[in-house]
């Protein structure tokens, strides 16, 4: 694998932490946010391969450092990492958009790219694009 | 009111338009769309006036100037247009991520501040922070 | 646009305010209300155009003059204000059903008539059916 | 228990079928019919009953006459058929709209009035009320 | 029908009670239940038939016997009655898992056995199977 | 920490996929996998220490084997593999109820035992029960 200009993460997609998102305790749940993470890197993951066929493959550990109440301001924050062949790795951050405190990290989120058929190709990217130049061509609500 | 100095949109949470988020006719519900853009305009309205308290008061004109499906992209911007002494305006525009064509823009969204009473209060601020130094002092979930 | 015969607003649709539809504050979240309305207007424009083909074009300025809570009862009302050639114009008002109060009003919310290709057809009608005769022969399930 | 004066079925809240109310065979989900009538019913005890602490106490058999699928319009009926010292027992049918085939019928659910303790308690009321006259003096949203 | 050998209800899927489970009164919505118990017996159901296309013809009384609050853990438990021609029969009970107190039992939940054209069809079986050895041989995602 | 007696895995949790399940290519979504396999660690949780107080502190490298589409049944299975001071370790396994074919592997989800502070506090067990006899003797619901 290619190891990717590493920039830093950039923070974009934000929640505000609402009552629907609370667990029994009257806190942030954790399968809310992971659920959210999940989405952000599927959306990273299109822009930089440029093609909609992505899937979850493997997701490293993760570490809950922080929690959330109800009312809290969030933001996710993702990076690639590294660039494989048929597959694109992040590093995602979850933090408190107030206090910047980190909510959960983790380090590799693998998604892969797959062609029409559902298997994995290749994407041909080695470097993380600023300009979402890489148009997807086909649309899933066309096929 | 004190026209804000205007450094246009920023955009940032990203939506992938999942089944969930359809209407009967399979396009993303317009429902939908002013959900996603009423919490955005509320994250932004905290971080502006550094208050958990503030609610919806007043949304202008509704253009919705494109469509989405199944599995596009979407982004929300937004920018403060001008400080009223209880009050913050907002401008909003929803668009695709990948063709940056516009889908819903609202010249005018107001929200107000309010005390812990719950009536409309000062908030002391005229123009736009980038730095989220307003650092709300009281917090939903402790009250 | 041949103005429709006004009746005033007939109120249907009712909503029981669960934790699920509040926002961080424990009040009514205003997309909540904008997601119901917008269903509400969707179910009423097919009902008078025969055609389940319809999507939102415009909202007109929409004032948030109430509130609502956990456990409040609340009704949503509509009326066709005007019929275009490829369009309808309706009034929508939500208010508490116990104590009447408004909660928010819009003066015109505009649906568009599309053809099966998508584009804007004709509709044919220009005054408000009370009897439901206007039966769409197509079904989006059945395309 | 006293026999109310049935005046039939008046139908109010509408739903348009939407991708997230159907089950894996693409029909609509049969739960989420239960879950709309039971909150429909809710909110027509508390009406009557001038109160907002109500439950679900019995349901009787249920048939379902009829299905439906994305895009279909479907409203909600029901009429109080019996007043107890305690409870409201009422009539539900839910229907297509353009079709008015029926969906599903219930001929009795039962909601108990309960006290601020939690324990059933007398309303009072032997009549429907159409006037909204029977007002809840407490609130769950200030308790 | 032929009645089915009774081996007792086994219980399943369990459910932790959040917020967004909850009515306006911050109990259990009923129509959660409902919608809960209905998921359940239809994977039950596709179980013992070895067909995914099934859907819930019959309910009959429901008696809501207990309830349950936030944080409460409920488990749901089914077992075929009586196996019909095209049809099957379930009794099914919702439960505290740490009482193990009733909140809601069913004595007949009736599914039907569909064709693919959608009209009722023999299932061959007369008895529960344990082993999950009917496998379906279509699938919906692939119709 | 004490190495738990290792009985191996047993399935709870069912569920039959529907259209809100699935992301935009109309596979099942990953992060909803996520959201359900969390809520079953805490009820798996709560069970074993007897406390309703527990927090998602770490999860493991997460493998996502297979992919599930609509109207598959999935089961989510849990087993306590070791119990620290404040914590328990958890083995996870989601797979197809029909296939058995593995859909999400993880080694190790740690919760941790909170005290009504919300700190860290002992638990006292080291080993499973089958039994459901660690009482919860707080509740949510009435702190």
């Amino acid at each position: 694998m290619t190891p990717a200009k590493q920039d830093g993460i950039n923070f974009y997609t934000r929640k505000w932490v609402k009552p629907e998102d609370l667990n029994a305790n009257g806190t942030l749940f954790g399968g809310s946010l992971l659920r959210w993470i999940d989405e952000e890197a599927a959306i990273y993951a299109i822009i930089q391969l440029g093609n909609h066929r992505v899937v979850t493959k493997f997701v490293s550990e993760i570490n809950f450092e922080g929690s959330a109440k109800q009312g809290d301001l969030i933001e996710m924050g993702l990076v690639a990492t590294a660039f494989g062949r048929t597959s694109i790795t992040m590093r995602a951050e979850v933090r408190n958009m107030i206090t910047r405190r980190s909510i959960l990290t983790i380090e590799r989120i693998v998604f892969v790219n797959l062609s029409e058929e559902g298997t994995p190709a290749p994407h041909g990217y080695s470097t993380i694009t600023y300009r979402r130049d890489r148009m997807p061509t086909t649309h899933p609500a066309d096929e």
